[in-house]
């Protein structure tokens, strides 16, 4: 069985890896789609993030789906040949954070395809995987294998939605329209945003942010001043979804945000400078989101129903062979979205 | 009469400034207890703090109780020779803002001795002052004017408390045990705060601290260490306050608060510089406080019942005439936490 | 000038009356559609309900959309030719309420067609009206009066999902799926509501509930065990707005709302018996709304953005002059959803 | 080994039973105190409560404290010799509500000294108990027995004030002033309510809910419209605790509290009637609260920092050999607020 490994920044390779023993309460799926995500592409252009470094070969991966091949004892809920999504989330259960509800925050959560804990877990751009009962999630017989590996994505923006509370009716920009920001714009217009306001540093992703529902969708590289008119009356959006990790960009919605709007921060940056009298004075309300919970099985419910549509963002489709085109692809914003990998 | 009027910075005078024509709906108050705050000390020091300067004379002080001496037509809450404590906010009730009862965003918000509007709202560090009613409110009859002229630094603390959210059971950390930390101290155990530890750079406001009911005090500038034994876990602290406006003491609590702690900023700083990644991956809730509003008639309920006790504070008390003198005591931290002026 | 003003139960006529002068600030609004609501017919069957009871002739309406005719001095947010929803609600904007931002709680609330107050409040059904600048809520261009006159009835359920929380990913339980009922099940579909069962003792406005968005729809006339499906591990539904008033509706999602569910009570009834120990055991938040507030403006926005469509709601239109054909048709329920009146 | 033993109602023995072999993560306590609690006083006067009825001989109690005198393996968190206070719920940990941090709710709850399930869970009024290491909770070296088997019915209040949201500056009613109205005084006073009004039928409770720190008693028996001066502006209180569980005490509530007050309901009753439309028009929020999770461990931290003082409420101490005695004495409310059995 084949898999995508990176060995090293830029060094990705498709090696033969074995697919050990299933027990009990696991089941083994046939892997037929993978979502390129913001973190591989982190491994594969340099070796890791922040303090995250690779330190042995890793499966990459965490945005899959495909169909149930063979099932444990005491597996109930799912059966062979059911297409399912893949939750990569595996928290523990039994510490404290877990027993609270904040299973993304478990002491020892095990998430596929991260190098923060050595070992690393290994991914799932694999073309077989065994795992928990629990994490297979059996999608509507409608949904496509490629529609079901957004559900990882998709269910990381629904968190961001849930940290920010109600958006009925609310006012939202959205910085940053890469494949996170897109289906933050889908996640807050189901979720019942009047008006959605995209921001971005090139034209590809905005254009795709109006083609998902943004009502507007400004370059901020070119047109500096654009924001500038919502900063009247101390300012317009209710909510603001930072979802860039760029400084620049959660200090532009600083001025256009209202007093005591909420900014959900879910780009993954390094040190930012923010003024903390401006957070003071408009008593913002400056909130991390970080992965989700039970939110993938809403995803898997949302695309199941047709309440969104994530399918426009798919730009492209790899075969398994051709990983290292498909990173090279999914690293160019000018001409991707999402790629996915695919392992037929 | 006399007033306190700064000119510029350190060019504090006892200046003879007339009293205005009463109109009706309000009231005028012998004026006996000001309390100097930490913005009257940046005027007093620096001309000002940021962007906000000074740019004509200006009376200072917004901590203030006397006792009423005339009432004009239409007042029916108040009566002559009642103790109030004097409210310095003044929104307008009519921009978007009050309407939505966030009237400490009032968009033509006047508040007593600040320059952030020209010409400068003159202060209350005055023999006399004529304000609204609404401002005047009666304290209950054991309450002294030194104590009244604590609502307003209270009020502050209890909106920060308010942002917080329940505190019933919650483990606190006060980052700056100035005036304000203090407070926030005694607003945070009235809550329903567990424990409660207070850090700072020196030892004299960690020992009020603990006087006024912190369980542990750590000084960070000597044992910079202190504060580890929190850090496992992913943190110990479920809310933070951060009363220093140092950048930080702010980074300091990241680490020790737990995932979804609450972090109020009340504190006013520059530019501070933050890890963005960890406030993402512990999903930290930074919370800017600003002012209060309907905080202000709290705070003279319970310090009129008792609720609270804001006096241990209280380090001197300094007469109208010497208030050069009382600056530089209430600037040196070694020897005070608070200061007021007496108007007899 | 014509009004439809209701003197007694049964006894609605086509009067004549005056329109009054127009004041600085107020406008003119030809009248165009008017939809009746429940309370129009409580007064044209019952002469009220409840304490409420007619005591003077009063017109009837306060679903209202037409287009402006006049404006007064003062006014800038309007002009003439401009097509506006009417909204009812007049708070006085000064009281306790107001100030705190529950201006549907105004101690002084003027609301149109009310006989809560003495003299009533007379209501909208009039071919003219003059009013306040802030009622008359512009809407977008392509939106009809029809359209508009539904403003006022989708805010009450704005609000309703409002007063419930976030309910992206929820289920939902809609019980009467009147005119209410299927608004709510409109907005908590654009609110995120994952899924939605309506239920009623009537056919035709669940088949109407069904074509709106629900995902099933349940008659419990007829099918009285249909809901026990949702009883297991203590019920199913997050969320539950009962739209008809009727105990037996509110006892019946008991059983089915999961544990700490909440149940937003919409319809009026009388006195209701409640299972105190099913509320206590399993920690229901049972919620009342009334009316709205600046939902009003949200649904002009939403019925302006194509972000609801409640045009299927509309089951006749007939003229002014044959009203009490209207409200004949408004209250067969196996004929009509929403009624509304023209006055071309 | 002894143990207080319901056969049927008002039969009630002090039977030997065997102590269980311990298990590793386990603990042996030596029972010292025992709080009779409402539930245990429903048992021994009526042989159970609705519709959970006594089907076997049940050991009643679970306010109870000890010292502990064996550990099993794995114990790391408990000696030999430590005083701790007894937790008698104890959730399953796996079903979907204990992954969501809802233990109250588990689907397969086994609480001590209740009928609810078949065989029936037996209680703690024991000499000795084994039980789970994580149900031990060691107190403070002050802390008494007697102070720690206060332990429970705190939580029950603790729970019932986390479920009324922030309590800092509200005013608060509370319907009933038996132990747990007493208690939720106390911990409504703790998280910084306001002012406390409490409501009875019978003076002897009154007196005491005066003295654990109620501002105001009331005995709605003899002085019916004592309750109407807050009535005035659409009501008074921002909160209300039903700890009565009479359907006339929660609604003589609805007309003095607040708009969009919130309404915790503690009391359990039976079938009480309620006004519909007042709940809808003054949109108030009824909560159930049920028993308690983490609160307990808050209890035993609250009682042992001297955050508050239950002691006031022991109004008697019955040796184990007397305890229809002390059943007796518990439910005379004109001598007893609570009674405890001691087990020397």
């Amino acid at each position: 069985m084949r898999a995508a490994v990176i060995h090293a920044a830029k060094d990705l390779r498709i090696d033969p890896v074995e697919t050990r023993a299933m027990r009990d309460g696991e089941v083994e799926v046939r892997i037929e789609a993978g979502g390129i995500c913001g973190s591989d592409l982190h491994y594969y252009l340099h070796g890791g993030f922040g303090a995250v470094r690779l330190k042995e070969p890793m499966i990459l991966g965490h945005e899959i789906a495909g169909t149930v091949t063979r099932i444990g004892g005491n597996v109930s809920k799912v059966s062979v040949g059911q297409r399912v999504a893949v939750n990569p989330s595996r928290p523990c259960g039994q510490c404290r954070y877990c027993a609270e509800g904040k299973q993304n925050h478990c002491l020892d959560m095990r998430f596929y395809g991260s190098a923060m804990r050595f070992p690393h877990v290994q991914g799932g751009f694999r073309e077989s995987l065994v795992c928990d009962e629990a994490q297979a999630v059996p999608v509507s017989p409608l949904t496509s294998a490629a529609q079901a590996a957004f559900a990882e994505p998709l269910a990381v923006c629904l968190h961001a939605v849930n940290r920010a509370g109600p958006l009925l009716g609310r006012r939202v920009l959205v910085t940053g329209a890469g494949p996170i920001g897109a289906l933050t714009i889908i996640a807050a217009r189901r979720a019942g945003a009047l008006e959605i306001v995209a921001t971005d540093v090139a034209d590809a992703p905005l254009a795709m942010a109006r083609r998902v529902g943004a009502d507007a969708a400004i370059n901020v590289a070119t047109d500096a001043q654009a924001l500038d008119r919502y900063a009247a009356d101390k300012g317009y959006f209710d909510v603001m979804f930072e979802a860039s990790g760029n400084g620049a960009a959660l200090a532009s919605g600083l001025a256009v945000v209202r007093p005591r709007g909420v900014i959900v921060q879910i780009g993954v940056g390094g040190d930012v400078t923010i003024p903390l009298n401006v957070v003071v004075a408009k008593e913002f309300d400056l909130r991390g989101t970080f992965r989700f919970h039970e939110e993938f099985a809403l995803a898997v419910d949302l695309i199941g129903n047709n309440l969104v549509d994530v399918m426009p963002l798919l730009t492209a489709t790899v075969p398994l062979a051709d990983a290292r085109e498909a990173f090279e692809l999914a690293a160019d914003r000018s001409r991707s979205m999402k790629v996915q990998l695919s392992f037929a």
